[in-house]
């Protein structure tokens, strides 16, 4: 089929190359400049200019699979293609929008006839390039439109319909809240063997692990990766930015009345994480002082 | 080589068929009666009906491969086994004993010139039976000895020697640890998904998540699995046993002063599940209803 790119991230760069892998002709759009050139010069791929190029490039029942940054971007992006869309044109947001997002802009951009998907991409930049998993939802008419698509940008068996308007993009969201509880394991169980009186060879207890045990998985895999390059991961600091799908996991749960203690709690640690030191501490450390006289650590 | 086994439950019973489907010559032994008559006559493996028969039919430089129940019963074994045991003879605790009594039992026995490994042994009946994942501590030089039992009876690149005694069965420890979090993690988020307002199917989106997403591996699988047989899970109630290992994590997290947040909670949610209500509960709302007047649920 014939499928507009729009944004050339990590994600959207490679899934370009993905479609045109499998015989789809792609145009590519971007607000920078210079992803358009790389991927036109270099991987002889069409860009367009602007949006207007876009859309202008694009055979009726356009497609636009949409790779940008969630919230606002995603807004904007659709506000300056809307002029050049028309009944029955087809806009499929691949990236991590809140599922509520979605369905908004599934019910505003109905009322203007233009259909929306919405598809969870999970699989990283490795994923996007040469076998996806996505989790698409939307109207039944639509996916089925599309479907060929999401077969050929993803692994085999690794794509679904998961439902109406949104279910794709909160499958994505729980899914990366398991995420975090799943990495936050990983890691606590390797930082208790780096502190035990044993040598562990830490890449090779995570390739061990991937080798038959119960916990072996791409996780694991990737863990050993990492070891590989950094046996002590002693260059670089144990600071867990998130991207926001752990925060709307946790939001959702407490909306929903669902405990999620433990994808709660590697939220958390998450945010703790990001502190030097924390208030909290000063607090518990001043009180054990005034009952206890228990010494504190003066700040330098 | 030849072994003898003993203990012949789900574990061991499979190890002593993936052993002698290696060509192995197996000796099996358990204190039940029952399952020694079943290897011994549907199995065609030799059984022994005490330690003593046991070991006499084994060849100098024995090889005993214990599979039995943690803690007092290992110990009851050794104790068993011993008079029977000559110097350089060969225990290999198979089972998931804690680390520390493994250290003793290495230490204990050295006296006694037997030598030691312990094995923490991964992968579940499938893995005893077909290719297991096992971490083996000990003298390096008992374990060379050994090494292509263990090479044998585990998947490729699914053994390894971790370094002094007791590191097989503090890996091993830690393993379950780190299964304890992503289990509960995989758990709150199909949680979450049931709760919501969308009709996931719960087979299919773990299916779909084994298929290149960032989650997928064995226990993602197993979650398919598990699904497939009952889509709801209408059937079982949410009540999670433990055998002893996610709770060593945590109190040797807790000794070495490591923070295992998400293991220790981990811990606890099933720690909860076994409680039909909670003390704790009451008290708080006891407490919500002394200051504030807030409504209690009285009990019927």
């Amino acid at each position: 089929m014939q499928i507009g790119v729009v944004g050339l991230g990590k994600m959207g760069y490679n899934l370009a190359l993905n479609l045109r892998n499998h015989g789809h002709v792609v145009v590519a759009y971007d607000v920078q400049s210079a992803p358009v050139a790389s991927i036109s010069l270099e991987k002889n791929i069409q860009g367009a200019a602007d949006p207007a190029g876009l859309c202008a490039a694009l055979q009726d029942r356009k497609i636009l699979w949409l790779m940008v940054p969630s919230g606002a971007p995603v807004d904007e992006t659709i506000e300056r293609l809307l002029p050049y869309l028309s009944s029955g044109d087809i806009i499929i947001d691949g990236g991590n929008s809140h599922y509520k997002d979605s369905k908004r802009r599934h019910a505003t951009l109905k009322e203007k006839q233009v259909e929306f998907l919405d598809c969870g991409t999970s699989g990283g930049m490795s994923g996007a390039f040469s076998g996806a998993c996505a989790m698409v939802g939307g109207d039944a008419s639509v996916f089925a439109y599309c479907e060929s698509i999401f077969k050929d940008i993803c692994i085999e068996g690794g794509y679904r319909y998961c439902g109406a308007s949104g279910s794709g993009h909160f499958a994505k969201m729980v899914h990366n809240g398991i995420e975090y509880g799943m990495m936050q394991s990983i890691a606590e169980g390797f930082e208790l063997m780096e502190r035990s009186d044993y040598s562990f060879d830490f890449e090779q207890i995570a390739r061990l692990w991937d080798r038959g045990s119960v916990i072996r998985g791409w996780l694991m895999e990737l863990t050993g990766d990492a070891f590989s390059k950094d046996p002590q991961l002693s260059s670089i600091r144990g600071i867990m930015h998130s991207s926001g799908e752990g925060k709307w996991t946790v939001e959702t749960a407490l909306e929903l009345g669902v405990p999620t203690p433990v994808i709660a709690l590697s939220l958390l640690m998450r945010q703790r994480s990001l502190q030097e030191d924390t208030f909290s501490g000063k607090v518990v450390a001043a009180l054990r002082n005034e009952f206890g006289g228990h010494a504190v650590e003066k700040k330098v």
